[in-house]
């Protein structure tokens, strides 16, 4: 069990803004998910792995391919406070789920 | 309502490594919350600072002062599969809780 966040690279956001943007993404998409599934991701430890896109656009076809398969995800807009106008789309979390399920998704993605 | 998560820049993390991290401590203070107080939290956008201290020692001073004044909180100690040895302490999530008590700890750390 894993859960993949994507990131957008391309908006040149700041390390404590990258971070607290992929943890709104994560806990949204846990939200998302089922009591089982939940459960045996934080018994594994929770795994993640924050990953990387360059568009607005590959955030959104991943996830749609989520949302194809069934699998729980949230897309995060930012509220615009700094750095980034508002409702600019930075990441998207996707899991927690199998790690078949989350590679399928995102196995050509890049590490951030 | 707000949270803050306090992060080390002392140990060299890379951005997505961090961002991990920062999730991580994120959930596990969100579960340490009572109902209400995430309810609150949520309701208001999650709002999340993301902040630096520069040794472990640090981050078990926080550790205490929330622990003292009753404030959820999580520790996160690194897994070590990647960049940092086993056990690591990474991060601190404080909160969610009101802006008041998180500035009461963390008013005087700068924004990672």
């Amino acid at each position: 069990m894993k859960q993949a966040i994507v990131a957008r690279a391309d908006l040149g956001m700041g390390k404590g803004k990258l971070a607290a943007q992929v943890a709104h993404a994560s806990l949204s998409a846990v939200e998302d998910t089922g009591t089982r599934s939940e459960k045996q991701w934080k018994g594994g430890g929770q795994k993640k792995i924050v990953l990387k896109a360059n568009s607005e656009k590959k955030l959104f076809q991943l996830a749609d391919e989520a949302e194809r398969d069934g699998i729980p995800h949230a897309v995060v807009r930012d509220a615009g406070h700094t750095q980034l106008e508002p409702g600019t789309v930075t990441c998207i979390a996707i899991g927690p789920d199998s790690d078949e399920n989350i590679d399928r998704i995102t196995g050509s993605l890049s590490l951030y």
